[in-house]
């Protein structure tokens, strides 16, 4: 894309200033670089506190409270990440500025290889086995077909909807909810809305969460939803941290409504150290490696949003600011 | 299939007589009253030690040495499984006898989804995970994406294509061996004989074995394919036991040329409790529970091989005897 874009780019001698808006100085500082290396049309500059009216482009993870109140005249704002939830809770982030969220298709596969990974385990019942292996016991249990179980998956965005997508061709029973109706084709039954949710869960063996956090989707993972599920079902939680009720989790767990967990996100990240999660026998722990935003989609992204401010358009993937994703 | 049949077989009031050779006594009492049931045009007898002239089918898992010397004129025997070496290395079993396999798509499927689980938990470093969470330590390891991991995947049959199909679909760079040229269309890259083995090793990270035992296969998991192998590769072992030298892999694991295996079958099963692969940190052991043979498709190569005699054609998916597969 660079290579193509040169004739065009080079006619604008100007780079575009991007300002790149992070309480974390490592990434600060890798992605700078990266970026600027990569997008020889964008100049990136680090966030300091003083005001300037010339900066137009940012990029942001997890940006200080009162970091947009040094550029008033931002237009838009790439967040770094699928999710767009720790730029627009930003106090400082005027409403009318465009948040722009990264697509990238490999991000989608990355997850959804997660997904099927922990859809298989629980299948094919690989915790039981390792048990076993590390009591010396050969103990075949019933080979379950792929069909036999349902999966639910929360979110039909580009993410949930890729791993609908594999987990339908690798033989399973896939629905999809989502809190406003989709048209989105493809072999996965689609729901939407509190009569759909109820009605999903009510055949759902695997529950996978990959919604964006709002208002209305903080703390959907409750004991509610759990109860609505077949028994002996499986969380794949790799959404948000604030999306579970964890002492929600713990009881259903206890009470054998769930079977397991597997845990990507959590309210506190790094996970401290004291937390039940961490040795629970029914909960797999991994430290937030669902995914990743590739430097080079972050590039493409802001070369795009650059060119929008430039040509005086919206750019694509802006968010709708009032849906809040 | 029976309900379509019925008018045909019901013509020829005579049921065919099935002798059902098994060391394993549970084995013969549930598979012979489950086949009776599904296949009203096969009765399933119970084999003895006395002679009989009258059977012409029989289905057979590990028979005993001089199971077939009682039925002499036996013409066909049906595997109950995909694997065909514990039928054709029996001592008794004439040369002339055609040995039908059972191919069922949704053992494929099976394997495969086993086969996915092992090589998604290698590329994404799952174990480690696990055992971070043991640690309560919360370290993001490198997100390596699909296409950075080769597969070599020995065998190339019905059960090696529906892998290589899995496993390209979700992003690997797959390549297959066979032992001769197959003409099998598909995303995999195909090698074959001794050339194409060392070709295919030399790019493989994950290598997968579905191959059949035979004499030429026996022992072909050994220090020189996994010295070939990119440093640090993964061995997932579906075929059978007496593929693997044992002590090689451990050799391998020890030196990490092999960073990891996953073992479902073995030379000796049950694996015995003092064996080391059991507490090998890098070993996995599940209890040859990759893939199983429906009830219903063993009925089905059953009626066929009936027809099949009755018509006096040679049945379909009958083996060549002297290639042993």
């Amino acid at each position: 894309m660079a290579v193509e874009n040169t004739a065009v780019e080079r006619q604008d001698k100007e780079r575009l200033r991007c300002v790149l808006l992070s309480k974390r100085r490592d990434l600060r500082l890798y992605l700078g670089a990266e970026i600027s290396r990569i997008a020889d049309q964008i100049e990136v500059i680090d966030h300091g506190d003083n005001r300037d009216t010339d900066v137009r482009l940012g990029m942001a993870w997890h940006p200080p409270d009162d970091a947009f109140s040094y550029y008033p005249n931002l237009q838009v704002v790439c967040t770094i990440g699928a999710g767009v939830d720790h730029v627009v809770g930003c106090p400082s982030l005027k409403p009318e500025i465009d948040v722009v969220r990264v697509v990238d298709p490999r991000q989608a596969q990355m997850m959804s290889g997660v997904v099927v990974w922990h859809v298989i385990g629980h299948q094919r019942g690989f915790a039981r086995y390792r048990a076993q292996q590390h009591d010396r016991a050969w103990e075949q249990g019933q080979l379950r077909r792929a069909e036999s179980v349902p999966i639910g998956i929360l979110g039909h965005g580009k993410i949930g909807s890729k791993i609908a997508a594999d987990l339908t061709y690798l033989g399973f029973p896939v629905m999809c909810w989502s809190r406003t109706p989709k048209s989105i084709s493809g072999a996965a039954r689609s729901h939407y809305g509190p009569v759909g949710l109820a009605a999903m869960l009510k055949e759902t063996e695997v529950l996978v969460n990959v919604l964006p956090l709002t208002p209305e989707t903080r703390g959907i993972l409750d004991a509610q939803v759990f109860a609505k599920m077949q028994r002996g079902g499986y969380l794949v939680q790799i959404g948000r941290g604030e999306h579970l009720v964890e002492g929600d989790l713990l009881a259903a767990l206890e009470t054998g409504q769930l079977a397991g967990a597997a845990l990507d996100v959590f309210a506190t990240e790094p996970l401290p150290p004291i937390h039940p999660f961490w040795d629970h026998p029914k909960i797999t722990v991994t430290p937030h490696v669902a995914g990743d935003i590739s430097v080079r989609a972050v590039a493409t992204t802001l070369i795009a949003a650059a060119n929008a401010i430039r040509g005086g358009r919206r750019p694509l993937h802006a968010i709708d600011r009032t849906r809040g994703y």
